[in-house]
């Protein structure tokens, strides 16, 4: 029992729907509420939702340097799972993660281009070996997605990056799934929302997470 | 012209003190004030400024994991040395340091046991080659530099540490000056003012830095 199950995907892609689906999946399988935690990143514990702070302002004084977000990722994200996700994944308790080390791996390497090998070395020293149990990636044009974004309000820093920076992120996605097919799953979150919701239900059942509910 | 001069050491070691007597000797030698300027870390820029404020502060409610703590110190060294450093130095200008990469060597490795291969990675990645010019370590007994930080005032999370962990600290920036005598020197911070201040300006004569001035 307990798991580890991610939501990944860029921006508009519906991560925040997908998070409501999966606790009533889990609900619906006997997982009493108590035992469903969710997370977001970067953030969820008291420093890292400093740290967040610090990677989403816009400061029009002083650009933060691509080297120094992906180091804040990974000290955001290094709280997050010592404190949160390993102790409440091993006392049986399921963790659904709006965002995790996916997003790095996207959003730093292949939107800034930090080696991948650079960001291994560092995940390796932030988190060791922690795997996401699932990892679902709501897939979207970006173009689409970030219609809906500007929709939700005021673009943080990430989101007001050009469009070729999401189609890059995208790629990135669908890329890393291709290459680990067995624990990262494709949702295209572009259809209507019944089939998404669907979708997820089916991948969350194919996936065997809560089998024994 | 132009050159990054560094001050390292314990806590309580005098490095504000030892900032001033470069300062001054850089004017004598006809440094322009305006060309001089002085930096901390962590810190030295907005950002870093707020990350240094995330180090520094005591959260009985959650630890900072070592690895953060390593993390968010580089993340502010790439901001301090991209935004004020390289530029200044690159303009010709001075840049005298209050704590630097050593102090990351020293408190993160020596103290909290960090592989120096790790640190030595992330180093790489958020600031590269960099090397200051020159690096004076103000050394003193941990004991005598607790009694001088306590007269301070509230200590901070760092300076709440055991004494074994300044010892290991004290000892790393000694022996990290036997392996680099060229460009980290140390002065015997525990004598009277007037011979720490003569030393520091005796150092600074040997070290060639300004000697055209």
């Amino acid at each position: 029992m307990g798991a580890f199950i991610v939501l990944e995907g860029g921006e508009g892609a519906g991560k925040s729907t997908a998070v409501t689906v999966i606790r009533e999946y889990l609900i619906s399988k006997g997982v009493p509420p108590e035992d469903i935690l969710e997370t977001r990143e970067p953030g969820g514990t008291e420093i890292a939702e400093k740290i967040r702070t610090i990677l989403k302002e816009k400061n029009p004084r002083e650009q933060l340097t691509s080297e120094s977000e992906l180091l804040l990722m990974y000290a955001a994200r290094s709280q997050l799972v010592n404190c949160v996700i390993k102790p409440s994944v091993s006392q049986g308790k399921f963790v659904i993660g709006d965002r995790h080390d996916l997003s790095t791996v996207a959003y730093q390497g292949a939107g800034r281009g930090i080696p991948l090998d650079k960001i291994a070395a560092i995940r390796d020293l932030a988190i060791g070996s922690l795997t996401p149990d699932l990892t679902i990636v709501m897939d979207i044009e970006p173009e689409a997605g970030m219609r809906r974004a500007r929709k939700r309000g005021d673009l943080d820093r990430f989101e007001v990056e050009n469009i070729d920076f999401f189609h890059r992120i995208r790629n990135c996605f669908l890329e890393e799934a291709g290459k680990h097919p067995d624990r990262i799953k494709v949702v295209d979150a572009g259809q209507d929302l019944e089939h998404v919701k669907q979708d997820i239900i089916k991948t969350l059942e194919n996936s065997g997470i809560c089998s024994a509910g």
